[in-house]
């Protein structure tokens, strides 16, 4: 695991609860559902992946994540938190209306994933049957970063004894068993030996540390999760040399925050889960009473921001595009159908690399298109994400959608002077003649590149439209009368997506140029690089450039 | 609320608590907030809208449900279960900011919404924050259905006295108290008054009677939960006359499980706490092992689904269209990636009437299009619903979405021998010659009174895509290269819908023809009458008539 990037900590903190497990139940019959599956490394090494491991997370490679393709012994896909105890239960009664009565079904989940919603929801339908299913709590008082909520402060109690055994699981009408401690194999496989005999929902509560048995792992959790490459005999996480560097987006974010929240004392930042990755971890440090990590929590955070809202305060809730989705109805009936005036930025979005199918968030311009009140945004770099935080936070009428990648931007004096956007408004970066690009995001990169280097860049227009909703219809209006040809280039999904946006306002009006969509095809994108999947697709510059070329050959 | 239909039972039960809530708290300063808002009658009535109360839920009347621009009382607009406790969590943490330490923020949540997992999130959160928030749990042990789930059996040992004092509520962090009797006023104010002084998160247990007070309302509690019109001497619901009526959608949906499931005994069904408005109802008296109501829950639904058909299980997961956005990231994430066929249906999609704005089901095609691997259908008529389930259930290799809309269909002699339905196909109903009408779902019916009336019905061809997804290609292609004039038409929003798919076709294909897009517009939809609210945005089978006029008056 050192020579490659992935999730370390988890893993390691479990190393003898999987060996347990297999030891002790028969899989694959018996079906083992490992939540999220960040810890699910040890696993896919006993299964007979071992000797692929090296190809963990790389294009054509193993995925990061438990995935039912890769191999019977991955009982379910996994990736998003809290979904492990639904789709076992739902495993475990198929086996009861089969009458096989002896199939045990496994969920194991760690503290943070059970405090979703979703987790209290398939335990709370589990207590009710008398399915075959065991939950495991891999309790290790950590997620990515800290677990929060007041059920950690339960389960604490439970681990220090203050805590009486008549317990929250037991309410629910498990059988509880524990805490024990998960680094002692031979008292899991005692216990789990004897949970196989015990029929109905069962809840064992074992108690691990993530990172064991790397030093440096286990005392600095939050960077080992998934520390990048390290020394293999050291433990110590190999750091890139300090050339000057573009700002992660998340940085961009993070930072920007603090500054804008120093000036307006309304503003509140919220996480569901995420302080880390968002980089939120800024404010939560200089303004702990305003920066709020609720847990894996995207409902909760959703509608917790438009209470806010309702008070006059101005939240920026963060969410990575691909878990928004756990949200979408809150974002709909709670926030836009009041028009209340919350901020989301999605990180993450576009395609996200490695963590692969499960992790893009290339859906999220179609699912919030549809959404009325609602403003959809996509910063072309970082000065852009900077100037239109700044705008939002002045005081908008309705909430706004601000999406933006995963990785690091372009420009290294990033941190320039405020401006505000104005809602609704592209840039044409580049006038031509016949064919016009128009972009959202930080595709303008790579239109710019394709543009620069086809057979007639002068006969080539570049609009960056950031605004995917509400389009720039006056300067759209231009293009259609300007431009013989449309392309749309975008990294999300063709299917309702920016381009179609442009098809609508094209058919609203009656306009009969040609326009090609450009995006993330109708399938389910697999891991690799993020250059490895773009060039995959025809979404690299060099792709774009043989397509601008087709449509110019006309032109000699 | 006899002469007029609406949410009769939930606000009979709460006539006590509303009236002390009122009496002991200085609304609207401090905020109160009703969990769906089915039980605010009688707030409503009590914060100036007596006299106006005749007209609720009708259009430009009263909503059915608290909403913040009809009364500065409303503190959050609800209608969709489990959001209170977020939303006033948020208020509480925004008066903290401000330094208001003696404003109230309550939540009343029954004890079917307090089930669902976005208000775990709430309560989870709020127990390790010292905001000043009341948690008052309405537990009649009904939603609009008996309450299901382990949760309310414990709430009913809690009642009993056989469960102890520490308590779930306790265990995360919050003051309880209770339980005590709702309709006792004088408890009720006096165990508020000493609430209200107590800081910090705060928990009161409150038993109550659905429909209380009248007697057919108290012992008939599923049926009283709406009744429709009744005599407000007798309390008797006034039964429509018995002439044959064409089956409501629901029912083809309710008994046609039933008749598959007795066929093929990998049938499974599944609702989030809609047996009877869902109809499957049905399927759970007669088969109670293989019908699930899991309580409002539809994420946990969803998985669960994804779950049973691992095993080979064939799950039908019936859901309202508009609680699907509870479980989007679940329909992607645990389902569509993994192509597991799990069956959808999707009742009350489209517009559905006096429910109004967090009700209608217009963003399904929208919001699943963009779903790789995902199938989705709308039903023309029963038949077409009844043989679209007939064709699932025999397998696919992929999930399946069905939408059909609320109320009733319009054919009597519905229950016809079972027909395949090969996946992708549309029907051309109509011949025509240069303008055609593309349809899906039942907005076929008006399409035809529109075509029949318009001034040139020979000229116009009516095709019934039915599959928003795969759409039928070789018959799209037919269609272009015979008429010149597209016009679609969709109960969805016409931002990434049924429509756009069709100019996303047309793009791909480079086909120039005349489109228009009919649909719901970008706008939240008020309540009203379905027919009044189709009139009002031209989706009424005259307005149709008249935008096929426009196009065709160059024929003469």
């Amino acid at each position: 695991m050192a020579t490659k990037e992935g999730h370390l900590g988890a893993s390691l903190g479990v190393v003898e609860l999987t060996i347990a497990l297999h030891y002790v139940f028969n899989t694959p019959s018996d079906q083992l559902i490992w939540d999220v599956g960040h810890q699910a490394y040890g696993h896919k090494i006993l299964t007979g992946r071992r000797d692929a491991f090296h190809t963990n997370r790389q294009l054509g490679g193993l995925s990061g994540f438990p995935k039912r393709s890769e191999s019977i012994y991955d009982a379910f896909g996994v990736g998003h938190a809290s979904t492990s105890i639904s789709a076992a239960l739902g495993m475990a009664i198929a086996s009861q209306l089969k009458g096989d009565v002896h199939k045990q079904h496994i969920a194991v989940i760690g503290d943070a994933s059970i405090a979703g919603g979703m987790a209290f929801e398939g335990l709370n339908h589990a207590g009710v049957t008398n399915a075959n299913l065991l939950v495991i709590l891999n309790d290790n008082a950590i997620g990515i970063d800290p677990s929060v909520g007041a059920l950690k402060q339960y389960l604490t109690n439970v681990k220090k004894g203050t805590q009486k055994q008549d317990n929250i699981f037991e309410a629910l009408n498990f059988e509880y068993s524990g805490p024990i401690d998960g680094h002692d194999i031979h008292a899991l496989i005692s216990e789990l030996e004897r949970l196989k005999t015990v029929k109905g929902p069962k809840f064992l509560h074992v108690i691990t540390t993530k990172g064991k048995g790397l030093k440096q792992a286990e005392e600095d959790q939050v960077r080992y999760h998934a520390p990048g490459k390290f020394d293999a005999q050291t433990g110590d996480v190999y750091t890139k040399p300090s050339m000057e560097q573009a700002p992660k987006y998340q940085d961009v974010f993070g930072h920007t925050i603090v500054e804008l929240a120093k000036q307006n004392k309304n503003i509140v930042g919220i996480t569901p889960a995420m302080p880390t990755g968002s980089s939120l971890k800024y404010m939560m440090e200089q303004m702990p009473d305003r920066a709020f990590d609720v847990g894996i929590a995207e409902q909760h955070a959703v509608t917790l921001a438009a209470g806010m809202a309702t008070q006059g305060l101005i939240p920026f809730c963060n969410i990575y595009s691909t878990f928004l989705q756990r949200a979408y109805d809150q974002v709909i009936h709670d926030v836009a159908l009041q028009k209340l005036p919350v901020i989301f930025c999605l990180d993450r979005a576009g395609l996200v690399g490695e963590d692969g199918a499960t992790h893009h968030g290339v859906f999220d311009l179609s699912y919030l298109r549809c959404i009325p009140n609602l403003i959809v945004f996509a910063p072309r770099n970082e000065m852009e994400l900077r100037n239109i935080m700044y705008t939002a936070q002045l005081g908008l009428d309705r909430p706004i959608a601000i999406r933006y990648p995963r990785g690091r931007g372009v420009t290294i004096d990033w941190k320039q002077p405020f401006e505000t956007i104005t809602i609704g408004t592209g840039i044409e970066l580049k006038k031509g003649q016949t064919l016009a690009v128009l972009t959202v995001g930080t595709m303008a990169e790579q239109a710019e590149q394709a543009i620069a280097n086809c057979e007639h860049p002068d006969a080539v227009g570049h609009v960056a439209m950031r605004f995917v909703k509400p389009l720039d219809e006056p300067l759209l209006h231009r293009v259609f009368k300007t431009y013989k040809t449309i392309i749309t280039l975008e990294d999300n999904s063709v299917k309702g997506g920016f381009g179609s946006a442009v098809l609508e306002f094209a058919a609203t009006h009656n306009y009969k140029n040609t326009i090609k969509t450009v995006g993330i095809p109708d399938v389910f994108m697999e891991q690799g690089s993020v250059a490895q999947l773009q060039e995959s697709i025809g979404l690299d510059a060099d792709s774009l450039r043989l397509v601008l070329n087709s449509f110019l050959k006309d032109i000699s």
